[in-house]
C-alpha cells in the first residue's frame, strides 16, 4: 500500500459530491485521482472543485487505473451490484452506498465477488457515525444501560419523494426504513429474527397507486429477545424526525433531534425553538465525513471496515420480509426470506 | 337531586383513601355518608380523617341506605361487577375502579343492570385527567396537529408487583396495559380494529412461572387506520415512565415525564436531573382529584360521566385480545373476541 | 399546648382564603377558631367554605379569645406590625405575611414584643418551601456544587399591579423584590453587605409618575465573597418567570420555570410547549401550603420556625439599601441603612 | 481586485492553523500565499497541511509581497497594532485578533493607519458568528421581542489559563470578558455608558497574587436604559458555559451551551446528559469558519466588515473601565476612560 490511498469517484450525483469533498479537504490520508459520471458536466464540477486531476469517460476507465486503489460507488442503486463486481474484479477497495441491489441474487453476486478478490467493502449506513447514535451503541456496549430489552426507532422524512422516485426506489422499506433495518442491527448488536410490518397509505394517494406505502410502524424481534419498533412516516410537518431509544436493565437512552441553534424564544403565544435540521444533508452532515474516513483508515491499516459486504445484506432481507409482511398482514421471519 | 351528592364509600384500601380525601377536602358538592371494607380498621381510619359519620357493616348497609346517591366501588377487583350489580338495583350511581372485571360476562352483567337501572357509571381511568394527556387530547381535538397518523404509549412501571400479585392480577394485559388500551381510545377518539402483542419475560422469571409476562410491544390498528404501540415494562430503572406521542398530518405532540422539581445540577460528571416521579401516587394525584370531581359533577348535572360503563369494556377486550395474540403469534382481531 | 393548635385567621382577602383553606383541609394538626376581616362578607364566605366556629366582628376578639394559641397576620401590610405586637402581647404565636412593615422602626418594634412574650413568629417567605429552590438550598447544605462563587434570581411578574397599588406598595424594591432579597439570603445561608441597584421605568411610564421603578437588576455581594443578582421586571410577555442559578467550586445548579403540562408541540412553524404557569398562586400553591404546615408543626413540637421574625427583618433592610442605591447612583452597603 | 483574493498569514498557532485550514479548505474565494511566524517549524507545518507556496522569515516579506490583497494577523497580542500600521501602510486589508491592543493609544494608531491608507479591518470576535448569538441578534434586529430591557451573558471558562499566560494577558476582563463586552453590543446594537464590576479572587490565590482576579459579576448600563450583567468566571467544573438570554417587550430569547451529542441516560442514579463541548475550539469551530469567508467576501466585494477596527477599540474601553471600577468599588462611565 502507498502512503496515501487513491481513490476513483464513480457518480458525481449529491452524494458523490459529499464524499468527494470529504476526501479532498478533510482526508489528508487519500487522494482522488479521477472522476467519472454519466452527466459529464457534473462530474468535471466536482474534479475542479476537489482538484481531481482526471474525467474519466466510463467506469472501465476507473477500473484499468492501476493507481487507483479504492472506488467510491455512489451511482445510482441499480448500478452498485455490478459495479462492485467489476471493481472488485479490477481488484480494488470498494465504498458502496447502500443499498448494495434490491435483489438478494445481486448482492449475493457481489459479495461473493468481494470476497474472492479479498477486497475490503464498505456500506454507506452513515448514521451509524451520527455522533447521538454511536452514543447510544457505546451506552449498550459498555454496560451503562444494562441488557437491552426495548427499542424504539423514530425515522421521519419532512415530506415525500417525488412519484418519479417512489416508482423506481423498491419501495419505502427498501429506500427508507433501510437505514432503520441497519440502526436497528447495529445498536442492539443483534440479528433480528420476526417482523411484522403495519403500514398504510396516509400522506399522498399517488404513493398509493404506484405501489407503494408512506406510513408504517414495523415491530422488531431480535435472536434475544429484545423488541423494537421503527416509526417511519414520509412527512413530518415539523422536519426530519431521527431519533431512537432504548431501554436496558439498568436504565435507559434516548436521543433528541439536532436544531439548528440552541435559542429558546419565550412569547406572548408560546415557549419555542426553531425547527430541527431539516434534512439528512445537514442532520448528518458529519456522519458522511467519518464514515469515508474510517473505510480509508480501514483500507490504509488493513483492518476490517466498520459496515460490512454482510451488513449491507441484511436490511436488504429485513425489507422483503417487511414487504411480505405487509401484504400478508402476519409476522414474518427472516428464514423465510433467505 | 339534593343539592349536595351523597357518597357511600366501598373500600379503605390506597385509592379508597386517596378517592374519600378528594370528596372529604376538594369536591365541595359530595358528602361522605358512609364507608365499609372488610378492614374494619382502615374503614374507621379512613372515617375519622375524612369525616365520615357511619362506618358500615357490609356493603348492603351503604346500597339499603336511602340517603346515598352514589357508590365509589374500590374494593377488590373480582367484587367490582357484583357490586355494580348491586349498587345499580339499589339505585344507586356508581364510580368503579378499573376493571370492571377480567370476563366479558360479568362485566355485561353489570353493564345491563346499569343501563336498566338508568343510573350512571364511570370508570376510574384517572390518565384521561391528567393535564400532560388531557393537553394531547386536546391538540387533536382542535386540529392543532391535524389528522392523527402514529401513535406511541411509553408506558412503564419503577418496579414488578409481588408475585402474589400476579398470580391473581389476570396477567398484565389485564392489570397494567389495561391503562394504555384505554388512554389508545381516549388519545385518538377511534376503536383499535387488530392487536399484535410481542412479549416476553425479560424481568423476573418467577413473573413467567406464574404464567405471565412483564416486558412487551403492542401494535394497534385502528378503525381509521392509525397505527399505534403501546410499550410496557414491569421495570424501569429510573423510575415511573409515562409517555405518549403523536404524529399527525399538521404536526406532532410528545409529552415528557413529571420530575419532583426543575432543577439541572451540573458536575465535572454530567448534566443531570433527579429522577422523575416515582409511581401513580405521586404522578398521577391530580389526575384521581379531577376524575373524582368529574364524576360528582356529571351526577350533579345528570350529564354523561366523561369515563363510561361501555369504556370499561373495551380494554378488556383490547387485553384479551393482545393475550391471545401473544399466545397465538399473530395479530388478533377484536371481533374475534367480542 | 393542647393536641390541636387552635388558629385565629386575620385577613379575608387572597392570601388569607388560602392559608385558611391549607388548616381546614391539609393541617390535621390545627383548628381554625375563627376569622375575621373588614369585610364581613369575605370573612364570612371563608367561615363557610372552611368550617370555621366564629366570624369575629374585630381583631380584638380573636386576641382576647383563650383558646386560640397562633394568628395568622393576613391583612394588609401597614396593619402587620401593629397585629403583631398585640399578638404577641396577647400570648399569641404568629404567621404574618411579608414584609413585617415598610419601616424599620415598627418592624423592630414588632421583634421586641415577640422577643419580650416568647411567642414563635414566621414570615410568610414561602418560596423558600418551593421544591425548586428548596431543591438548591439543598445542593449547596449537601455540598454537591461546592462552595458558591455566583448566584442569579430571576423574578419577573407577568403584568404590572395597578397603579393604585404602585402608590401604597411601597415600591418595587419593598413589594416585589423583598421576595428575592429573602431567596439571596436563603440559598446561599450568608448575608448580602452591599447593594448596587439599576434600575428604570421600562414598561409603564404612569409607573414612573408614581415615584417608582419597574426594571431593575441588582447587584449583591455577600460577606463570604459571594456575588449575585437580581433581575426584576413589573412585566414578562410570557407570563411569571421565576428561576435560580448558582455556581459553585464543584459544580451548578439552575431552575427552570414551571408549566402547567409537559407537553411539546411541533408543527411547520416551530416546536414549542404552553406558557409558564401565569402567577404565583399557581406556581407556588404548594410552598403556600408547605409553610403554613411548617409554622404549625413548629408552633406543636416548639421548634424553631424555618423563617424567622429577623429574617423578616433583613429583607427591608436590603430594600432600603436599594432603594438608596437607585437613588444615588452607587454601591450602598447594608450597615449605612441599619 | 482580482478574482481571489491573496492572503498572507501571520502567526502558526493555534488560532493560525484554524484560520489558515478555513482559507484552504473551506473558502473558494480566497488563496493563502505566504505564512510567517517566529517559530518556522510550525509555519511550515501549516504550508504544508494548507498547500501554502511560501514560508517567510518575516512579516516584512508577507508586507513587501505585491500579490498578497490582505493579512490575517494571528501573532501574540502585543505585536497587533504595530503589524496592523505596517499591513495598512503595505495597502493590505487586515484581519487581525482580538484585542488590537491592550492600550488605547495603540489601538488608535492601528485605527488611523488603517482610516488613512483605506483599507478594511476586521477584529476577530468570532462569537458573533456562532448560530446562537447570531439567532438573538436576528431575533432583536427583527422585533420578535420587542424593544430590549434586560441582558445575562453567562461566560464561563472550564479551568483557569497557566499563571504565566495570567501575569501577561492585561487581566481577566482584556483577555476573556472582552468577548462578552463586544458580544454585549453586539446583541444589543448599543453603546454602554456605565459598568459597574464586582469581582474576586475565588477559583486561585495565584491568580490573586498576578494582580488579577478570576470571578466577577459586571453590571452594564447602556444609552438606550437597556442594563445587563456579564457572568465571568475561569473555572466551570462541568465545563464551557456560554449562554446569553435578553428581556425585551414583547418576550425573551435565551440560549443553552452546546452538547457533543443529543443523548439523554435515565438510570436509578439520574437523568442525565454529557456534558458540553468543553472548550472554544469545539464550541466556536463553526464560527471561526464564518467570520473568516465573511472577511474574504467583504473585501472582495468592497462592503463594511462585520466587526470594524471601531469594533474592536469600544471592547477595550469597557475593559479599562471594568478594571477601574474594581479597583474603585463604584460604577464608572466609559467616558473617563476615552
Amino acid at each position: 500500500m502507498k502512503s496515501k490511498l487513491n481513490i476513483g469517484l464513480i457518480g458525481a450525483g449529491r452524494i458523490g459530491k459529499v464524499h468527494g469533498e470529504t476526501i479532498a479537504f478533510r482526508v489528508p490520508e487519500a487522494n482522488l485521482l479521477a472522476v467519472t459520471d454519466p452527466n459529464t458536466d457534473a462530474a468535471t464540477a466536482i474534479a475542479k472543485r476537489c482538484g481531481i486531476p482526471q474525467v474519466c469517460a466510463s467506469t472501465d476507465e476507473i477500473f484499468a487505473n492501476k493507481d487507483i486503489d479504492a472506488v467510491l460507488i455512489c451511482s445510482s442503486t441499480n448500478t452498485h451490484a455490478d459495479l462492485a463486481v467489476q471493481a472488485a474484479e479490477a481488484g480494488k477497495h470498494i465504498f458502496c452506498e447502500k443499498p448494495i441491489d434490491h435483489t438478494l441474487e445481486k448482492i449475493d453476486r457481489a459479495i461473493a465477488a468481494v470476497n474472492k478478490a479479498k477486497v475490503k467493502m464498505q456500506i454507506g449506513f452513515n448514521r451509524r457515525f451520527d455522533s447521538n447514535f454511536a452514543r447510544v451503541r457505546q451506552s449498550i456496549l459498555s454496560g451503562e444501560i444494562g441488557t437491552p430489552h426495548l427499542l424504539h426507532i423514530i425515522s421521519r422524512d419532512p415530506g415525500p419523494p417525488p412519484i418519479s422516485y417512489v416508482k423506481v426506489s423498491g419501495g419505502m422499506f427498501l429506500d427508507m426504513t433501510i437505514h432503520d433495518f441497519d440502526m436497528a442491527r447495529f445498536l442492539i448488536g443483534e440479528e433480528v429474527t420476526e417482523i411484522y410490518a403495519a403500514a398504510d397509505v396516509r400522506i399522498d394517494p399517488e404513493i398509493g397507486k404506484a405501489g407503494d406505502v408512506d406510513t408504517a410502524i414495523i415491530l422488531l424481534r431480535y435472536a434475544n429477545g429484545v423488541i423494537g419498533t421503527i416509526d417511519n412516516c414520509r412527512q413530518a410537518p415539523y422536519g426530519y424526525d431521527q431519533r431512537v431509544e432504548v431501554l436496558g436493565s439498568k436504565g435507559a437512552i434516548a436521543t433528541e433531534n439536532m436544531y439548528p441553534n440552541r435559542a429558546v424564544v419565550s412569547t406572548a403565544e408560546s415557549v419555542r425553538r426553531d425547527l430541527p435540521l431539516n434534512f439528512f444533508m445537514e442532520r448528518y452532515l458529519d456522519s458522511f465525513e467519518r464514515e469515508v474516513r474510517d473505510f480509508v483508515n480501514a483500507v490504509v491499516n488493513d483492518t476490517e471496515t466498520p459496515v460490512t459486504a454482510a451488513d449491507g445484506r441484511v436490511p436488504v432481507v429485513m425489507a422483503l420480509a417487511a414487504k411480505k409482511s405487509y401484504l400478508e398482514g402476519r409476522p414474518v421471519k427472516l428464514s423465510e426470506i433467505a
